[in-house]
């Protein structure tokens, strides 16, 4: 599957994830917009919180944000007044018990700042590091 | 301009008003949602407020969003945690003082609430009633 259609398919995913989860979401449109500002992939409000998200999956690699990806996001949120957060998810191996039981399909989000930062700069989650430390949407309260 | 056309492009109008204003925005995608949940055309955030918006325009006639239109926006704010508007603009004739040293290039924004209500159900807004008792962007923090 071409990467931008798996990457649309997830997060519409997440957006239902969200929906179900009794929260407001919108995803950013893919184009169309009026200016070449940067958008989060997702904004959502469950009426006292609101998360802006950019949304990354992954077979089972490492997933690695560009710095100028995380200070878009941040920037974003900061203005709107939203928490900045990325939402990573690894595609289930059969057997993997990190979804056995999983509400959230996997997915789990991070603050930028709760992030390994490469030499380079980027953001990097793994996947071991994605299901001890990454919190789950029912946890974004703590935010 | 087919009608379709025209909204999406008074929609990255407001769009861009709210970003030169200091809003941070994001427009709702015209399709391609997972679900058939009802989206506000526009939502925007300063750090302080937050405003979902359903954004009309018109060549001169009234204004009218349906009972469903304005049921939709305002379940959808309530559930994220922000102000349902009415965003509208009447389109400007040539010398039309409505139009002078108006930096909101004549968009106006009302609480549903605010509007008249026909006797079907649906939300009216007239033009003189638009300039009259709209708000402009900048009088939002009030809301």
């Amino acid at each position: 599957m071409p990467r931008n259609t798996k990457g649309s398919q997830r997060e519409r995913e997440l957006v239902n994830l969200f929906h179900i989860n009794g929260w407001a979401v919108i995803r950013a449109p893919a184009s169309g917009g009026a200016t070449d500002r940067e958008l989060p992939d997702i904004l959502a409000g469950n009426g006292n919180l609101f998360v802006a998200i950019e949304a990354k999956t992954s077979g089972g690699d490492p997933i690695y944000l560009s710095h100028e990806e995380v200070r878009a996001l941040l920037y974003f949120a900061r203005n709107f007044g939203a928490t900045a957060l990325i939402g990573v998810r690894f595609d289930a191996e059969y057997g993997d018990p990190h979804y056995a039981n999983d509400d959230d399909s996997g997915s789990r989000f991070f603050e930028p700042d709760g992030c390994y930062r490469t030499e380079s700069g980027s953001s990097r989650v793994k996947k071991d590091v994605a299901f001890e430390s990454g919190r789950r949407l029912g946890d974004l309260g703590g935010c």
